[in-house]
Formats: structure tokens, sequence, C-alpha cells
């Protein structure tokens, strides 16, 4: 069981060794090697994805990310970006299932800004596809051009999507709503774009062959305005790579804690790529305040996903909602009366209940 | 002074005939004729914007929409789809500047299911660019191609800005901003796509003119979550057509009472099509239980942006929140305790206010 762990920017380094230790501690002998992702690879070779990371994490058998990114490099040329580093191991390890639950902790109910009532129990699925649409699609660029009679610039990007990608990444979302709630709403912007009308089509075709799971169409307007209005109608949501950026980022921020959101990018044989749903948190990177829990999940999916072992992974799970019914806190999930704890502590608290 | 009225599909006719009246109130001569668009104009001529429909259009000084849609019709043609016609008399006419306000009206913030606090007094406007990006370019379809070595369907469109249209619709976002708390924040993906970056270049330009105005930029993925986790940051939001598309609708569902937002979309002239934001809703369509005010303050807004008649658009909006405080509701915004009335009652209480 060979792990690349890639801690990354910002925060990353902290959150990550919380879940190393926590990988450690199980009764599971993991190999596990670190390496650069993101603004540190750029700072230590130029290249946000260098090759000695891309050996690494190609003979690795899952990758632990922390996070990439942060003001510093944000004026970089577009090939030395730290963003770059993470579409680039994406595409290079062929990790087109993206998978974003986006779950309401009750204890933390409260930190949502939606009503109780209506985000209490929360638990969907995202099912975003990751290596295709407009993300990866030729030609793009700025140039100039003559267009309405002026010589000027112009930007362009290409969305797509080929019938296979689009059968690929539909089969996850129905083989994940079977062990769940048996319900796929498949997002597309049909009435507008050909390339989803085709995601639409071939989304048909695939639901024909699981009659036990529900399949419905939603466009990504309406969608957007549903999560807002009643986000507990969604069971497994899937969509491409673009509108579920949006979408899977709009969920998660429902439950007002994304510092407890994991998320899984497999390829096709299960190996994965895990990281928190949140960034790399610049503001409070080296202070040893970042909660580590979405990362430590990150590594109970990697459990589940890559390495087969469901009851370590529910181990896992089960010790973050003890440490939080025992009312251990970071910062972002503070409220008065609970533990306020900083990175490591979090990660003490979780090993004992281990 | 000319308003082509398009009643349109599902509620639009009973929810127009109530903004009609409103405009026929008023001291001041309308030339108003009706014509067809969307599903009604396809079942009479087979197209969702007839040439009759056209030639009204662009000889009126502006439009009056109801609303275009239903089930009847998803399964027609591409080209004979209610949306079509949408597209086509925005296009048409070079209606680029698509202004949404995203108000919550104290009377209704209970209608919210974000907390009190989160958006009490929220006051966004959402400038979405209209008759470009990837909803009007070429090249676009599904065709039969051979990639990963099979020979299989392919979706493909093309999302695509010259630096021009950014720089108009960034106009009108500062020009808006001035007249209200003087911030514009830009959305794109910068760090994925050319075109927005592009955006972004133009963006900062154009700022450059209005040192008046605060511009800041985000990532529309963050964007999403923001507007989530705290609405009331933004003044006048700036994006182009797909990304606006979303967010508009995002944001207007954060009040919850997408039956009061107007919409207005301007070509460069000031002639504009109005619209309420919500939908067709088949559902209720006939009964006489729609909401009339989103589109009463659609003409509203007409009076202001078209006619440059602010006072009358005032005096409009004032009745129409003087009817809220009165406890007129219709179904869609209905509380216990208040006046539960159908759309031509609501129309009356307007009219008698005014
Ligand atoms: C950093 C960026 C390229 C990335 C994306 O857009 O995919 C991020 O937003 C994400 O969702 O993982
Ligand atoms: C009906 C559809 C084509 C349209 C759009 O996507 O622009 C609608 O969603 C809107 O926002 O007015």
């Amino acid at each position: 069981m060979k792990i690349c762990v890639l801690p990354g920017d910002g925060i990353g380094p902290e959150i990550t060794a919380e879940a190393v230790r926590v990988l450690n501690a199980l009764d599971l002998k993991f190999e596990m090697e670190e390496a650069l992702l993101g603004g540190c690879a750029v700072d230590a070779t130029g290249n946000p994805y260098p090759e000695a990371t891309q050996k690494l994490a190609q003979a690795a058998d899952a990758v632990l990310l922390g996070a990439v990114g942060g003001p510093k490099w944000d004026s970089y040329p577009r090939e030395q970006r730290p963003e770059r580093g993470l579409l680039g191991i994406r595409k290079q390890l062929g990790l087109f299932a993206n998978l974003r639950p986006a779950i309401l902790y009750p204890e933390l109910a409260n930190a949502s800004t939606l009503k109780p009532e209506v985000v209490a129990g929360l638990d969907i699925l995202i099912v975003r596809e990751l290596t295709g649409d407009i993300y990866f699609g030729q030609p793009r660029g700025i140039e100039m051009r003559d267009v309405d009679g002026k010589h000027q610039r112009f930007g362009f990007n290409t969305m797509h999507y080929t019938e296979s990608e689009i059968r690929r990444i539909l089969r996850v979302a129905f083989d994940a709503a079977k062990k769940r709630n048996k319900r796929v709403c498949s997002v597309d912007k049909m009435n507008v774009l050909e390339c989803t009308q085709l995601w639409r089509d071939v989304a048909i075709e695939v639901g024909a062959e699981y009659p036990d799971v529900e399949l419905s169409h939603m466009l990504v307007d309406n969608a957007a305005m549903q999560l807002v209005k009643n986000p507990k109608q969604f069971d497994v949501m899937v969509t491409g790579n673009m509108f579920g950026d949006i979408l899977s980022d709009e969920a998660s921020m429902l439950t007002g804690s994304i510092g407890m959101l994991p998320s899984a990018s497999l390829d096709e044989n299960n190996k994965g790529l895990y990281e928190p749903s949140h960034g790399s948190a610049p503001d409070i990177a080296g202070k040893g305040v970042a909660n580590p829990l979405a990362t430590i999940l990150s590594a109970a999916m990697m459990l589940r996903y890559t390495f087969n072992q469901e009851a370590v992974a529910q181990r896992i799970e089960g010790a973050v909602k003890k440490v939080l019914a025992q009312g251990f806190r970071t910062g972002d999930i503070y409220e008065s009366g609970m533990k306020r704890v900083g990175t490591r502590e979090m990660g003490d608290a979780v090993l004992a209940v281990l």
C-alpha cells in the first residue's frame, strides 16, 4: 500500500501531517513518500508538478494531498501557477471521477448560513467529471483577431465531451447511488449547449442500465437555485468538470463547515488522489490552527476506495464524529462552550479515540 | 413610447396583463402591441421567434416579456424550443447587458432559506453579459468522431469573448456601481480558462477608468460559495453569459422570493427587454394565482432605463413596497396572518396605491 504524500502550500503541510499520523496509527502497513506539488514545487524546481513528483505519484497506489496555491504565485506565468500542478496530476493519472460529499454534522448545524430545518441531515454526494470538459479542451488561447471590424484580443476555450467520457462518469454516479438513496440527478445545460445535450442523451442511456436507481435531470441554473432552496432533495448529483466545480463548492458551503469535507479523485482502477475540499488558506498557514479533519476524512476515503478497507474507513469517520461530540473544535468551527484546539491537538483527539 | 408586449407561455399572459394595467394607469402615453414568443409562437407558426414578432420588437422602444417554455415543448427539435425564441430576440436586438437585482424585501425576509442576519438588507445587482460567450460561440454541435480509438459521438461548444465585448459590459457594471455602493466584483475562472483570463485583464483596464469605484475579482467557484456564506459582501457583480446564468439564479434564490425579482436586458442605446426573473411556472398557469409583482417591477425598470422616467419608476416600486406592507401576498410569498390574493387582486392592490 504505497501512498505518495503531497503536503503542498499554505496549511497543507500542517493538515497532511495529522492525516499521516492517523494512517500510521492503524494496524496497516503503508509505505509513504513525500514530494512537492504546487507553489512549493515552483519555488524549488520552477515546475508545479516536477518530474520527481510525477514518478512517485505514478508508482503509488494513492496520493494524499494537502492543498496548493497562494497569492505569492498569482502573478506567475500560467505554466508556473500552483493549480497547473493540480490539473497536471489529475490529467496524467486519469483521475476522472471526483467524489465530493457535502455532509452536515449535527454538532455543526449552527455553522451553516441556512436555516437548521433546511440543512439538518444534509447528505449529498457530488460526482464531478474531472479530466475533460472546457478544462482541457483544445483549441484554447488568447490571440489577436479581426472581429466586428476591429483588430483586437480574442479569448477562447473549447468545451467538449465524448460519449465514453460521459458514460464512465455516469456509471460512477449510479454505482454510488446504489449504495445510497438510489437517486441520481444529472446536471446539464442542454437547452443551450449541444455538448451537454449529448451529456443528457448518454445519461438517459446509462440510466436504462440501472432500473433500480431513479434518474432525474436538472439545468445548471436551476440546480444552483435548488441547492439553496431545498438541498435535501438531492442524493447523488453528477455533472461535468466546469459545472461540477461551481456546484460542488456551492453545496459544500451550504454546510457552513467546509473544513470538514473530504474529496476523492479516482481513476478507472480506483487509484485515487485524496484531498480536503477547502483550499490552502494562506492567511492562517503556519499558525497551527487549521482544521485537519477534512484531510483525515480524505484519508478515510482513501482506505475505502483505493485500499478496500471499509471497516477501517468507518473507524476513522467514527472517531471524527466522536471528537466533535466531545466538543473539540478548531477555530473555523468554533462555538462558545466548546473546546477550542489547534491542528495538532485535533489530531491528538482523533488518535486518542482511535 | 412604443412597447412590444410578449406574454409568452405558462403564467406569462396573466402576469403581463397586470403590468400592462399598471403602465396604462400612469400619466404617460404608451403604444402597446402584443406578439408571440416561445412555445405559443411555435404552436401558432412553427417558429419560437416569428417574423411578425421580430418586426414589432425591432420597431419598439422596449419589450415587455412574461416568460417562455413548458414541458410540452421539451421534446421538440432544438430549433423549435421556446428558449430559442428568447436567445433569438436577445441576439437580434443586441441586448448584451442583463441587469438582475437580487433584493430582499424586509416584509419577506422569512421566505429565505438563509438565516435572517445573513440576508437582511440584501441588495445585489448582477450584471450578466447576454449576447456572447459559450451561448453563441461557434463551432458547436454533436458529431461522430474518432476519439480515443473509438468512433463515437462527440459534443462540443466554444466559449469566446473579444476585448470590446468585455469592455462594454464592464462599463455597464461600473456605471451602475457609481450610482450604488461603488464596488464591482468581476467573476471569472482565470486560473483555468484563457477566455476569462482576457476577461480579467480587460476588467482591470476598465477599472482604471473608474478610480472612484473599487474593483475586486473572484473565481466563479468561490463566488458560488461566497453568495451562500456572506452575500451582503457584494454590491455589483459582473460576469459572462454562462457564469451569470448560474450565479444570478443562485443569488435570486437567496431571497426566497424570486416572484419579486425583475430583470432588464439592454442594448447600447438603452432599448431593452424586461422580464421577471422567474420562469413560466406551467404548474400554476391559468389559475390566476401567480405573483405579478416581478413583472410590474420589470415595467418599472423599463421606465427607468429605456424611458428615462426615474420618478415614475420609483412610484411603481414604492407602490409594490406599500402593498407588501399592507399585507397582500400571492401564494408564493404567503405567510399566515397575511392577506392571500390572486394575480388580478394583487394588480388591483398596486393600482389602488398608485
Ligand atoms: C484550483 C482549480 C484549478 C481547481 C479546479 O477548478 O478544478 C479547484 O477549484 C478545485 O475545484 O479543485
Ligand atoms: C431559457 C434559457 C435559455 C435562459 C438562459 O440560459 O439564458 C434562462 O435560463 C435565463 O437565464 O434567462
